[in-house]
């Protein structure tokens, strides 16, 4: 029989002190330490198998949810797998659900991120047991088991169960030939790296060349300091990359509604795609105020979307054109399926946020899952791609002339080498030796 | 002069072993351990005093807000009071603004329940050095100083720093009167205690009897268990209770959106005041679909309401009937202030959520500052009082014939009592001793 007990987990505090080069400086976040609360579940598993997550943080606070990994791990430890993956939603319901833990969120914030990791880490256990990679596992699921990994506890006004089968069965058609394509073609990547804050002009021309010889076809800048700057480096970059190539605006919540739409007002001269998160995250009238007065651009949001009933809210509201899911943020693989079906409902495109600590080595199965199972489409539909970090990590993201390519490797491609592990540990590691004082 | 400087910090993982008895019991909780993230701020001032905070969980987790307390508290130790109060609104936007912990709310979960803590303490030391009960110290500020306490960040599409001070100077006017009025006649207070689940009739029967023994006009139930229980319970309190007395539902957040507008269909018939917490905290939108359904009965909800920015949506999406603020839940007095604001703005009463550990202690403070500067009114307003744990606090609450009266003790009344820190500390205490293995 293919199962095994989960018998402890290892954590690990990782960060990279990136902030020693602006590499993912923003408006809002000048100078983040990219970081990995990371764990590992420990089997008895006959061919050793462990299952790897990690929920992506920026630094300070990585020991908060590092933290409430190890308190949410009992409700893992000493269980079989097979309990889990037979009624994959009412397990998700159960480690949502703690009725003590549940009153830190409830289903936000430091304890739905570490829930994130957990839960992804018994996807990829699953998915290595059943010798695949996770976006293969759950292709080859019928719709019914499928939409059985979903709790649709508070989106029943918005999508039903059957609804979502309905949706499923539809899609089964055609899933070979779409399979067929994304093997042959890839799935399309836009790239943030040449857009940070605190490069200068040069490096930004230097990397919008580089990003076009490479095949991307689409850019994205962060705005947010101040107009003027995003005035400049916009037309540094359209002068660089054209009207052929298509530019996304990244404003990292720094405006306040009105303010949003003033800006977008002198911004829309070159001809954004779209505008990511123009104010606060959680403000799902705001949103769709902003989108309505900016239109044809789109409003792009979802990075900190902290959970399906916000994902449900912003997407009954109009208020979100681009959906952005985040892989970590939200409670993993069963939380994601819930939001991408009800994106295909509303008709909304998914173009997942990544970049981060594997968070490109994430999202690439989601995508693919989206296109081969629930909408259908790549139209309107790409992934981000940041150049950080992807060494680290045994299974990294394969990209060719701007193009995803599937993971073959079975899992869900979150593991980072040993060395890694050991080299960035924030506490022991030799990465993080005489530089910890640097860190407040 | 009257200034010191924060030197260090202690916290304490404090919790209640509540759950042996079921108070507190709901549908969604059904066996809380009532517990306190607290704060020690140790100072240099000449007469020794310290600031105390803390936050409320219900067992396990409060780990999480204690080791949040120490990620934040680099942001404090080694400053000046004067400094932050000087200008406190910059305060508290440096204290939730960190730009790496950021990432884990923002201003959500685990790190805005300890930045509630920190925040609350700032000001129960402030009150200390002004030698005044917390709600006389926002009493004696001008409109000017007040608003200045206030982070606009996000809010300001619903209402806007003038605004804001017109209201206050507006309520200038009848302050004094209205300080009279409340030392002579209270504020008005209800009773959650006789409506726990896991209750028995007869004992609901005695809580009802005795609470109107007490002087208490509103009476809360909770709901959400199962319809049937659910009526047949809300007929046992009515029949004790007759139709003067006011009753309230509590469904702590158990129903879909639709089936809270099924089920309130059917509970309709015992005329209650208001329905609590129907549906996710996070559905603004359902929580209008709802409100609108089900009127006239009112939509209570704020007590799992994460920060200001989602108070202004209920509010300007007509979803939220009386505005339940949580002292602990959002980031401290100067969050508060902002949305107590707005509901004056927008005509929604205010009712505070208590309860817990010191959240009635807390609370009487907010409502205090309510009804004199900035309502000015008592009209459909109340407190929530249940008769818990108050014998662990240095200050407890004072509850007359129903209604509380003001405290008059320097401070935000949250201090407890050494030998309870000492006693129901989970790590060290007695009261945990050989009951450790209870709590998973």
């Amino acid at each position: 029989m293919n199962d095994c007990k989960i018998v402890g987990i290892e954590t690990n505090d990782i960060r990279f002190p990136t902030s020693e080069n602006l590499d993912g400086s923003d408006a809002m976040n000048p100078n983040p330490d990219y970081s990995a609360a990371y764990v590992i579940l420990k089997t008895d598993h006959s061919d050793g198998l462990e299952g790897h997550g990690l929920t992506f943080t920026i630094g300070r606070g990585n020991e908060l949810c590092v933290q409430a990994i190890k308190s949410l791990s009992y409700l893992l430890i000493g269980k079989n797998m097979s309990s889990f993956t037979q009624n994959f939603g009412k397990f998700w319901s159960m480690i949502t659900g703690d009725s003590q833990l549940r009153w830190l969120g409830p289903e936000k914030g430091v304890i739905h991120l570490a829930t994130g990791a957990l839960v992804n880490a018994v996807w990829d256990l699953y998915a290595k047991m059943e010798k695949k990679p996770l976006w293969q596992l759950i292709y080859d699921m019928s719709p019914k088991t499928l939409v059985d990994c979903i709790d649709f506890t508070y989106i029943t006004d918005a999508i039903s169960k059957q609804e979502a089968l309905e949706i499923l069965e539809k899609k089964q058609e055609g899933k070979v030939n779409r399979k067929k394509y994304l093997f042959k073609n890839g799935y399309p990547a836009y790239t943030t790296s040449a857009g940070w804050l605190g490069y200068s002009d040069e490096k930004i021309r230097g990397l919008c060349r580089e990003a076009k010889a490479e095949g991307f076809t689409h850019i994205k800048i962060k705005v947010g300091s101040n107009l003027q700057d995003d005035m400049r480096r916009s037309k540094v970059i359209r002068e660089e990359i054209g009207n052929d190539i298509k530019l996304m605006m990244d404003a990292n919540q720094k405006w306040d509604v009105e303010e949003a739409i003033e800006n977008m007002r002198h911004l829309a001269q070159f001809q954004p795609w779209w505008i990511e998160e123009p104010t606060s995250p959680d403000d799902i009238l705001g949103h769709a105020k902003i989108a309505e007065a900016v239109k044809p651009i789109h409003v792009a949001t979802g990075e900190h979307c902290q959970n399906r009933v916000m994902f449900k809210q912003l997407m009954q509201a109009n208020a979100m054109g681009i959906c952005q899911i985040d892989s970590c943020r939200v409670a993993g693989v069963n939380e994601i399926l819930a939001i991408l079906l009800m994106a295909e409902k509303f008709g909304i495109p998914v173009c997942p946020h990544a970049g981060g600590v594997g968070l490109c080595e994430h999202v690439q199965h989601l995508s693919i899952i989206d296109y081969l199972c629930i909408s259908g489409s790549m139209e309107d539909r790409i992934i981000e791609y940041v150049n950080h970090l992807h060494e680290h990590f045994v299974d990294p993201v394969v990209l060719k002339n701007g193009n995803y390519f599937p993971p073959s490797n079975p899992g869900y491609s979150i593991q980072i080498k040993k060395e890694s592990l050991k080299y960035y540990d924030f506490n022991t590691g030799k990465a993080w030796k005489n530089k910890k004082s640097r860190v407040k």
